[in-house]
């Protein structure tokens, strides 16, 4: 029982610096922001820190994980819920990577920015997240081939790859964007989802 | 005439200097190059490099725009040899784009990997020639709207802001990979081309 409430203290501590971490990322930058910052921003002593990360890079990593984890969980679980084919689940799918911006502009921000600015976690990090977002993705193509919805001669693996690129590519646009409404977000989702389905050709 | 020869001298040692760094970053990365190891690959003392450059970032942007410029002028040339419609010339412009990486695979893991480490190149760089980049695929597809090859409801700038993240994003894994061929480069631009003309749908 101790241990229980010991350890759901921990979680909130821990949960706490990563808040803290994409705010502090957010303000100046992961290479600018000091553990002390993190800190200060988490309400937690600059030691507590190291208690449950290595170091800035193992903090980002682990900040990373954890929002990938609720990304992915949100996908999920709102394409489960439709019905529709392949062109309405790509469209969905694009929306819902679009509309991190206007959910959490900080967070499209880290994962657009900020991630790409830590050497270990570019180099490195065998980043199994990411694997599975681009898993889910893939995953749609291929039952997308098999109902004979999608060009049988399209490797899927790649096309994942270059729709990631291009959804990327443009959140970053959105999320260095001052001026942003769904209106905007939902303009880019349709364009997009056009080009993909029905190819830039008229 | 002697200011001509030092200024010859000059460019010679600047480009060497230069050449060092794209070796330096591909060998460590560019965090965890010095400015040192700079210097001993371009065969210069160690003063010598801020006698050209004001700092490591400095240099990476330097670095970056006279790449940049190489492969604007080459693209540009290519681009006007030929003769075909817009299937023919995105082709091309995806193949260029992805021959890279077997032309100069430490200049593609530059491109892709080591710039993006740099804050500043990111965040403050307002980045012109990147700029020049995009207004040349934005160009293209304008041109193939006037000839009626390209639906007329596209957004040229958002898409070849699209297309330019889906071919980084390919050239990304491109020169991250350790077996690269031409066939291999071909496959991956054929199979773009025609998701960007024709769409994913059969």
């Amino acid at each position: 029982m101790v241990e229980a409430v010991k350890q759901k203290g921990n979680n909130e501590k821990r949960r706490r610096i990563l808040d803290g971490a994409l705010k502090a990322f957010a303000k100046k930058g992961f290479y600018n922001t000091k553990v002390s910052e993190i800190a200060s921003e988490a309400g937690v002593a600059d030691g507590t820190i190291y208690l449950y990360f290595k170091n800035k890079d193992d903090l980002l990593i682990s900040l990373f994980e954890d929002r990938m984890e609720w990304i992915i969980e949100r996908l999920s679980s709102e394409m489960e819920q439709t019905d529709g084919g392949f062109a309405e689940k790509l469209a969905l799918f694009i929306r819902l990577h679009f509309m991190l911006v206007l959910e959490n502009q900080d967070l499209a921000e880290f994962i657009t920015v900020e991630l790409r600015q830590s050497a270990k976690f570019v180099k490195e990090y065998s980043n199994p997240k990411f694997g599975d977002y681009l898993k889910m993705l893939q995953g749609l193509l291929e039952q997308a081939q098999q109902a004979g919805e999608l060009r049988q001669e399209l490797d899927a693996r790649l096309v994942s790859r270059a729709i990631f690129g291009a959804l990327d590519e443009v959140l970053l646009q959105l999320s260095l964007s001052t001026k942003l409404d769904v209106a905007e977000v939902e303009r880019r989702t349709a364009m997009l989802s056009d080009m993909f389905i029905g190819g830039l050709a008229p």
